[in-house]
């Protein structure tokens, strides 16, 4: 909804600008103001001119956080905003966003993007034989000769679960189904100083037949659960070891993962998914995870 | 590390590209390719000559992904690199970052951030009878009149306990201490089309005087949980409805939370958390969840 900024009086404000247009913009519901990528002055000039003016009468009109989305066909303006004071905000590969809070106080706009989010698959048969594995193309030194669990990030709007499966199927072929979430890890300062949130997710295997993708893997195979446990890789490190732990309490069935529940809330109106525990362990007979 | 990417034959190699200095950079384990932010050229005309020329040196030399990090004081060389074929890929306050995939193959580089990590603090009294709840100022319609748990977003490189034990004390005062994740949900295209996480946590008070932050909070109060569970906005909505009935079965003893565990991996040598659940319920008279 393009808002034309008429003034109080019922006289369009521009006539009072001195011929500054001020951008065409929408009002948020926090007394914001979000230009209109679409309708952006032709020129550099009439934008510096245009940027200026719209600041003014926002302020005046007691106007809070200003958006303001490049598209990146318009990059040229990137600068004069800069120059009028604007903050970067976010980016993604179709525009730049950027900011302006107007009050003299601390700003109130909402951050960023905070975290990426990986997932591993533990995939296992039921005879708790053998579970799927990979040796990753790509690796850094620490992974050389390692024999891992498939792992990968989920994609924009993909579920954590959908995301494991579909990992699984991408590096090996293999078809699965989801069972729970049996953990998950936080760390910080890993890409770009963002956080990394990884979830271990226990599959079903569908099929067995490996087929890899080369262009990521270099190898996938059935392994038997016993022979990757014994791996260095994990024997020597306190996480895996502790995450292989938990996995093998979750196969005895003494441990309960969180299971995925669609849920929709009138709240947000949004059909989103709940993750949590259901059911108690089944085996009484377990030792203390 | 600067790299001054000199020849094969050891003389340097821009006596053989007329003169136009490769910009300064260092390799990534990838073979991509990092630009130097701190050496950049000083003016647009020597940058756009740079830019040309280092991108043939780079692929001449089998170069892959080319990272080009512009602080937000080179902004004036935005245009030119979007004009040379970079792509945004992520920005912060302090700059943006580009991106170069110089093979003829789709990229390999990985994705910018893709969710904002909410938390909620449920925190009651041992006697279970009341609950610390809020009200927003600034709050949607669905939230008019509505007491409800303490939320919000967790800072960059925070942990999920911590930042709703933060969460809680500056909304409300209160001090508390961890007791566990209860539930997450996941959610999609909630602020820029990203993705969100929101971590519903058990706290246990340690301090019951309320002192409100006022630029968010309009009111803060200890609520009889009966009362609280009672509100229409909990009772009419599927997901409130079924988180409150965790929370309860918590309370209860009858359900396991994920709790906090700092791991080290030497995988990648970082302190991170590892959240999982430890013992099971103590009630064996519990319904069943």
């Amino acid at each position: 909804m393009g808002v034309n900024w008429p003034d109080s009086t019922g006289h369009h404000w521009w006539t009072t600008l001195e011929n500054n247009f001020v951008l065409e913009a929408s009002e948020d519901e926090y007394s914001g103001v979000v230009v209109d990528a679409d309708r952006l002055p032709a020129d550099g000039a009439a934008f510096a001119r245009s940027l200026a003016a719209s600041l003014s009468y926002w302020q005046s009109v007691g106007k809070k956080g200003v958006w303001l989305k490049l598209p990146v066909d318009r990059s040229e303006f990137v600068p004069i905003a800069v120059k009028e004071g604007f903050k970067y905000h976010h980016a993604e590969e179709a525009y730049l966003m950027l900011t302006y809070w107007i009050p003299d106080e601390p700003s109130l706009l909402p951050a960023n993007a905070s975290h990426q989010v990986g997932v591993g698959g533990f995939v296992i048969n039921d005879q708790m034989e053998v579970v799927l594995v990979v040796q990753e193309k790509y690796r850094g030194w620490a992974l050389d000769g390692v024999w891992k669990l498939p792992t990968g990030f989920i994609q924009e709007s993909e579920e954590i679960y959908t995301g494991a499966i579909r990992e699984v199927q991408e590096e090996t072929g293999v078809d699965t189904e989801f069972v729970d979430v049996v953990a998950f890890r936080h760390a910080h300062n890993v890409a770009f100083q963002k956080s990394d949130l990884f979830f271990i997710c226990m599959l079903r295997p569908l099929s067995s037949a490996i087929k890899i993708d080369e262009t990521e893997i270099q190898a996938a195979k059935w392994m038997p659960l016993e022979e990757f446990v014994k791996q260095p890789f994990i024997q020597e490190d306190h996480m895996f070891q502790k995450i292989m732990d938990i996995c093998i309490q979750r196969l005895r069935k003494c441990y309960c993962g969180l299971t995925a529940h669609n849920v929709v809330s009138k709240f947000d109106g949004r059909q989103s998914t709940l993750y949590y525990n259901v059911g108690e362990p089944e085996d009484v007979n377990c030792d203390a995870a």
